[in-house]
């Protein structure tokens, strides 16, 4: 299959030479050059596979390969990107979903070969990522979660959503229209966008499910005064207290981290803000975000548990006080073993190996593992970094995962004519 | 001299009037509202004292009362204030020594008294402080310091220098202009700005003189990455290594902080920005200030020391780099201990007993100290917080301050008449 991932890695050249600027890509969704990253996947999809696209409601993008079956493989990603992004974070996954649409073209496959771009993944313009999958899935309260969200230049979402042709009142819709395509697996094919493959030197990975969430911030708050004339043992210092709690959070992460990077958790401390922030004042309030992520629901359970004890000690120790205000619960998601199964052995036979691992970041693959059977598999990150235009997979790893995804979509599409017999 | 102090806190209590508004004290250095300030104090000048003021090309105003001898006892403080700042804060010794000038109007005292108001003590409105008294000590380059400065509004200070009738280019002089006076003394009475006394339920204090500062910036560069995708062992989070040095420092602080108020050094980490600041992102840089006190000049040395070991070390265990900028170097200003022996005795003979402090906070006398025998007496501060309008001393412990500071004054010019026997 060394024809077709040439074929698709020649396709993801095309569109970052017509979507990048010296910054990196700019496919950011609801903008001008998302409008013309799909009329270019349009016209492919014509021209190369005979197919017109459908879109929901919701502004999916999807194109069928009608099968024996009227249930459906779902092959999907995302053709948005982040502001100076990368050229395969996301694309690499639905052109690859164009290969395969351009293999079956004119064939009858036993399940309906479905292919979706999904709306709005990366939430770059107004911070609520994976839309698309989220309302096929039923995960969104578009009135609730988007009717309010406003870009940087004031617009706000719903007019935003308009000027693409999507209405927000309508957004629900793309629920009903998904469950009327019989789902039954749901495949996806991403960048890593961090190191474990590149450190394990593996070209490719199962992505064993999406960690779990749980998002906070906490705002530390004691009593600013001046670095000169407030004694150390009078202080109430709200920095001191948020670095405390750093730092036993990354303890903590340690605590619940196994050997494997199946069993691998992380914790992060991202955004700290404190008051009044002047060289000469002894800080106030601090405010901290902890973002924790585990594969195994018990396990994020047990990391809350140590962070909210964790606050409360270095709280207690600098006589300041502590709230919390959660962000973010994303519940864990593993991924089908059935399908699972299917992809490993697809790895196996391209790599000659099947590393696991959990994914950290969320994926569209996340929303649709609530509601159908769910694989994934990783491309390596080379450098391990994401949403910037040094974002890279080497050629023959991306090779690799090219073709390990395609044989993956040939063997579940062979289980399935055994399981449906057709 | 009961009536006396009386007459001061009547005094304080009219500025507060004229000067303040609802967020606090308005006196901000180079505004109307300083202008106002000093037509009233002016006036009170020639009123209650017989006195017109002169100013010097720093724009310090100076009032005197000529002795038998030109040798000249200086008392000094400050009428400006930060914005929305106390009642007591710099004009408290500006007040008590026109109450000194009241007092020995029509006399003629063994030395020359010469009371003076600093001009821009607390440098609120251009970010440079002590202006006026470093300018007198020959401590201030007026062109290199002053010279870009730039008020919130976008004003120049020189151009704010002109509209006060100061110009830049002649700002040097003051120091001609002070060496003109024969300085032999000089004296200041001030509100504590910390909560050291109060702790000790001391009504005034003898300060030890003003603590040395070593202020610095330190920016721990390490490596972005998302918070899901980076496993917690390949991370380079600059966060985590500011929080271990601030943690670091504290503990340097405990180290070197005798029992006694006067052996206190301290250690404060006021700014703390972090890179990029989201959620979802590990700290890629973060910038930290710190700033280290203490009076014995050998100890700070060995605190300064001792944080560039712990920066060090925490840059290396997160897998960091460190970089260090130096902000303010500032020598410890011990004051004067024929003065202060003097002073310790009046304050005994007020309140009974004389508590010893240094003082974290500059003052105009940490300037004067270099140039001239300087004594400080505190008044205690209740609560023990500063520039805000909630800065207070009851009014027991200020009529206290008032009494002893009056008295060390009589009791300086009786030594003098000794010492010089005039």
């Amino acid at each position: 299959m060394k024809a077709e991932s040439a074929r698709v890695i020649a396709d993801l050249e095309a569109l970052a030479a017509l979507t990048s600027d010296e910054r990196g890509a700019q496919r950011v969704a609801w903008t001008p050059m998302w409008r013309t990253t799909r009329a270019w996947f349009t016209k492919k999809l014509k021209n190369e596979a005979g197919l017109t696209p459908e879109r929901d409601s919701a502004g999916n993008l999807w194109a069928s390969i009608p099968g024996a079956s009227k249930q459906s493989l779902i092959i999907g990603s995302h053709l948005d990107s982040v502001p100076g992004g990368g050229w395969l974070d996301g694309c690499l996954g639905v052109l690859a979903g164009l290969e395969v649409l351009r293999r079956y073209k004119g064939k009858t496959p036993p399940l309906t070969l479905r292919l979706v771009d999904w709306a709005d993944e990366e939430g770059a313009r107004f911070g609520r990522s994976l839309t698309g999958s989220a309302a096929s899935a039923g995960a969104l309260d578009a009135q609730g979660e988007l009717a309010s969200l406003v870009d940087r230049a004031g617009v706000k979402l719903p007019d935003a959503l308009k000027e693409n042709g999507v209405s927000l009142d309508q957004m629900a819709n793309a629920k009903d229209y998904f469950k009327k395509l019989s789902p039954r697996a749901y495949l996806e094919l991403h960048i890593e966008q961090g190191p474990v493959l590149m450190e394990m030197k593996k070209s490719v990975g199962l992505v064993l499910g999406t960690m779990g969430v749980e998002r906070h911030m906490l705002k530390f708050v004691g009593q600013a005064a001046h670095s000169g004339a407030a004694p150390i043992h009078l202080r109430k210092d709200a920095f001191l207290a948020a670095a405390e709690f750093a730092l036993a959070c990354r303890a903590i992460s340690e605590k619940y981290s196994g050997k494997t990077p199946r069993s691998r958790v992380v914790a992060t401390c991202g955004v700290v803000k404190v008051e009044p922030n002047f060289v000469t004042a002894v800080p106030g309030s601090t405010e901290i975000s902890i973002d924790l992520r585990a594969l195994d629901r018990k396990v994020l359970r047990m990391m809350l548990a140590d962070a909210r004890v964790a606050a409360a000690t270095a709280a207690k120790r600098h006589l300041v006080k502590v709230r919390w205000t959660p962000l973010l619960h994303i519940t864990p998601r593993p991924f089908d073993e059935a399908l699972m199964r299917i992809a490993r052995k697809a790895i196996k036979q391209v790599t000659g190996e099947a590393p696991e691992l959990p994914s950290g970041p969320l994926h569209d693959a996340s929303e649709m593992a609530a509601v159908v059977p769910t694989a994934m598999i990783f491309a390596q990150s080379s450098p391990g970094i994401s949403h910037t235009r040094l974002e890279d997979t080497p050629r023959a790893a991306l090779d690799q995962a090219i073709r390990a995804f395609l044989l993956t979509v040939d063997e579940t599409l062979a289980a399935s004519r055994i399981a449906l017999g057709v």
